[in-house]
């Protein structure tokens, strides 16, 4: 029988994903599984994205051009205007999900054996496109006591080798929710030109940021045209991570004409997908600032709720809808499963990530989980009383 | 400035790609350009399909399972029996296109400096899905005289190393329009099982065969469950190219799980373009006569036109919709280039594919050229008379 490749065997399986099926057999037995552990928000897709694609009058559904329709590309160089991000359509590859920007981006700038330096906890996928592409994450720890800021920059400086073509960070943060300042980006801005090397950033969540404050993205950092590398999505700003619709953003022109190379090859982003997402740019601003005052208010109750808990500690987020949670435990896969099949309360109980899989280090996150904050109030609320009565139980 | 990866430079740009400009000038000149040279097909999407997506009734755009929804696949299987290919839910996995189901495939039995064997010409994206991964093309030369039958089985045996880890295949082919026989895929499939490789077989264009021939899959051959994987798509199926839906199916279940790993990263293929393709599942069988009776016109038409021209020799096409033209010139880059610039009848020039695109082997292809024949059979006729006139003015 021939067999899969050593890459195959090596590549991640999703952190959540081998929870599933504890999770399908609770549900089978009657139990109510509240899903903590997903990025899917239960937020409406706008509506005008909705009806452009109600509306859509193909007669043939074609392939659109490789690196998205140039109406689309300028649109979205006017809606990065607004975030005072200076780019024009041609800086622009839409992608199918900011999923295929990050494998086109590591694909343009790493050969086998290249190593990128990840700030850890980090979105666990970055693990497998780096996998795919034979590439090595090289993780730098950011430690909760520190609410996950940057890392000493001398911390980067002694991981940076011949091998190394980039830092990512993801801003705000998923697993972390951490939002960087303009003093980190800063100083990544650098090192990364210090070290003729680029610095990728996944700014997915550049909507969702809390306190007042805004996001300052890498593409705004002065003198870093060459080296700056956006990942984008409309995933989560509007509620629509079905779509797969993403972009990869860059003013560096060499770059732009070598991942062009890569999306040629898969022929053109989904059709439908772009017609819902150029619509989407239509979004009222009433739309955001209903769903940031919801977003807001989870975490607020989130954190509230979970800073009663003895023993948790928990990384404040400042963006994005995650939070991580240290527990009193010391296995969370062990506790996440252990939730599934031994505990209910009133028929109930709660599915949360393991945040080992966030970690590339060996035994970081053992005692966190990753809370998503996608679910009205009141389940968030009966949630963490889940929780809380759990870890009362729990024997580890 | 940080520079692009070696690999990002060995990408191939698409062999059409590097024409634009002179296409798009041609037309800034007046010129009407036809276009012989690309997959695109005019026919018009199921009503069905498009109908679907026009009453979709969802408020959040989630995303799918990352193999595709239950429903989706149960449908899929059910279609492939029709075929007489018997598989279930489990062994398909959806994409994003045939593409992604290719990248999957490579990426799941290929490790970086590995080996597929693919009969040349072939689909000039082959090497893209194979550069990104890190893996070598390894050609084996189908010739026109043959009308690009399978190279005798002893050729594949020379070339095959320790590196080697699958044959590839199309069928009907792009760009030869070659459409294998049973007794083809059994001396494939003797050779794989032989040498505990894998058969990738690219059925794409399953549907569009001729001369009362119906396609053979190598998931129909017996005793190859282990070894075949099939890469599908609804593109040109129901010409809906635009849609990005397609699969990867194959009985092998640590190939399908491996497989997998690569679809979490990713996370889901297009919601949209999976409501549209379920429902074009239903596509009635006259859509399928009147597409395929449309297409034996414009085959017979080109043909014959082709064969009127002096020095011009043709594989005559079995399937799909394109057709590789030896023609009686040095240089088919620089002919297709001048066709654009220098040439043009009442107003009007044609656009074709230079086929060395489609060879890995240097200095194949030429003097041949790809003809698509998506166009109706007016135009093809139209643009095959300017191509005579063409061969009589050219001067190479
Ligand atoms: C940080 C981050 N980046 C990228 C993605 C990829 O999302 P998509 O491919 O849906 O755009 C996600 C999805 O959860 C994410 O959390
Ligand atoms: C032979 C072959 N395989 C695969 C594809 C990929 O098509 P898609 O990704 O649209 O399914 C094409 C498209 O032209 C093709 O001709």
């Amino acid at each position: 029988m021939p067999k899969v490749s050593q890459k195959g065997i090596s590549m991640p399986e999703s952190p959540i994903r081998k929870l599933v099926p504890y999770a399908e057999a609770a549900k089978k037995r009657g139990i109510n599984v509240i899903h903590l552990n997903i990025g899917q928000p239960d937020i409406k897709t706008p509506q005008v994205a909705l009806d452009a694609v109600k509306n859509h009058n193909l007669e043939v559904v074609e392939y659109s051009r490789t690196e998205g329709s140039e109406e689309y590309r300028t649109k979205l160089a006017a809606y990065y205007a607004k975030y005072d991000i200076h780019v024009d359509a041609n800086d622009i590859i839409v992608t199918t999900g900011g999923s295929e920007a990050l494998s086109f981006t590591i694909g343009s700038i790493t050969d086998f054996g290249d190593e990128i330096i990840i700030p850890e906890p980090f979105y666990a996928n970055y693990n497998g496109f780096s996998t795919a592409a034979g590439v090595n994450v090289v993780p730098i720890i950011s430690k909760i006591d520190d609410n996950f800021a940057l890392p000493p920059i001398e911390e980067f400086e002694k991981l940076i080798t011949e091998k190394t073509k980039a830092i990512l960070i993801c801003n705000p943060g998923n697993p972390t929710g951490y939002l960087y300042t303009p003093e980190e980006i800063a100083k990544l801005a650098a090192i990364v030109k210090k070290h003729d090397i680029f610095l990728i950033a996944d700014e997915v969540y550049r909507e969702f940021t809390y306190d007042n404050r805004s996001h300052y993205s890498i593409l705004q950092e002065p003198d870093l045209e060459e080296n700056a590398i956006v990942v984008d999505s409309v995933s989560k700003r509007y509620s629509m991570c079905g779509a797969r619709i993403g972009c990869m953003v860059s003013k560096n022109k060499a770059l732009i004409k070598t991942a062009i190379k890569f999306a040629q090859a898969r022929l053109s982003p989904p059709t439908f997908a772009q017609i819902a997402s150029e619509a989407a740019l239509e979004t009222p601003q009433s739309y955001f600032d209903e769903v940031k005052e919801e977003y807001v208010g989870r975490r607020e109750l989130l954190i509230h709720e979970l800073e009663k808990i003895e023993g948790v500690t928990i990384g404040r987020p400042q963006g994005a809808f995650y939070c991580i949670a240290q527990l009193p435990i010391e296995d969370s896969d062990h506790f996440a499963q252990w939730l599934l099949n031994d505990f209910s309360i009133n028929g109930e109980t709660v599915m949360v990530a393991p945040a080992a899989g966030f970690y590339a280090s060996e035994g970081y996150g053992k005692n966190q989980v990753r809370i998503a904050y996608v679910l009205e109030k009141e389940s968030l609320k009966r949630a963490v009383g889940i929780l809380k009565e759990a870890l009362k139980s729990y024997k580890g």
